[in-house]
């Protein structure tokens, strides 16, 4: 057997609130979502005016990165027109997301979980999402 | 036109606070959905050994129950062999959910959103389920 | 966070070993999966022989397996019409399994897996089934 | 009528043993799946620290090879925007994999099987699915 370690709920909405604290700031309603190292939910905020189409992306943005162990802006580069990865978007029913905003969790070099967010450009989705895992990562020290 | 009255962002976390302390009470860590009057995801959060299962199935109640206007329950008795709902458990791609665990959330008459709960049993979920609503209602007053 | 044990593909081979050799012994050819904790597949064989509708439902049972915590046939219980559970047999896209083949693993009252068995009777892949949980849990002696 | 040859499980294991080989080699772990002339699953291995979303695309790639009667990096040139099989990526339901890492294995002009490889870049991929297929070609003179 093998002993992993993984994000708990409290972790979760440790990431949430600043998650959509950050999204207030810019003024962008988000969906905020936070997987776990196997890409499996563990909790889910829609503020109010968040997208309806970003409930299902911000899930699979998370998964995306808590899975595929990388952040999802990078597939989108990898999988550019004569890109080696070119076509994966549509891989895994299409939830292997290319879009930037899905981010993984990492600590000592492994990951334990992901967050994934949507509902404004790509830039500030990955922004939210930052802050998110910011205030993880300090709350370890 | 019409106007439609939904549950915000501030409501679903205070039936998932109201929800996680019943389930603590009660010692079985569950999943827990708040969609709005259109079955959409609001809110989510899979207590710490809560059913990876659970999390597609609490919000699958959720989705049933807001969007359908009808607890997951009366669905068990209407989809019965032989009664006249009897098959619409596979219906929506298997979303249309029959076992205990979703409520509509009701005021005034209009459903506003739902709640579903899955990791126990179809009682335990569907007490729960009926703490968030409780909490929720008492709120309102 | 939190810290979780589960299987490895050491782990799950001597499973698949072990159940292959109860499948010939009984004169099945079976399909047979290994998921982790998270209802993930680790390892999956197919026995020359093995029906090919058998290769998703061996890799569904034990995702429930292991995912919902519970074998597989107590759910065929639990849903009978009139039962509790009755119409959870379509959720998750139908990958719910009720029918008898899957077992959860488990080490310390913990489930770190599953096993899925399809080709034979429910009878027959929860007996081949129990040869991979027996085979793993003599090893940890 | 006709007569198929298609790969067994003892071949699917000698390719899936010199695949995991050839990863270990280039200390990259992947998940393998190795599929029959139809495209149904043969067997399938993910080795510790392989990606949870590789389970699915290695199955697809291995699928599409096998199939498709393709390489899988062949499909991704014949895809590029202007080409003319632009847009197949999100055939099947996004199973059709135009990514690298999926080979057909052929006997004698026949598509006899395939192997999917998936955790590294499609490089690495299609440098272990050609391991597999090898010692494969080799074990049959």
């Amino acid at each position: 057997m093998m002993t992993v370690s993984r994000l708990d709920l409290a972790d979760a909405h440790l990431m949430l609130t600043a998650a959509r604290a950050r999204a207030t700031a810019i003024g962008v309603p988000m969906c905020i979502a936070i997987t776990d190292d196997c890409g499996q939910l563990i909790a889910f905020d829609r503020m109010d005016g968040g997208k309806v189409t970003s409930i299902t992306i911000a899930i699979d943005k998370s998964f995306t990165a808590s899975a595929a162990k990388k952040a999802t802006h990078e597939y989108g580069s990898a999988s550019q027109p004569g890109a080696p990865a070119y076509g994966i978007a549509s891989a895994i029913g299409g939830r292997l997301m290319v879009v930037g905003g899905g981010l993984p969790v990492i600590v000592d070099g492994a990951v334990v979980g992901g967050i994934g967010v949507s509902s404004g450009t790509p830039a500030q989705d990955q922004d939210v999402a930052q802050a998110g895992i910011d205030a993880f990562l300090a709350a370890q020290k």
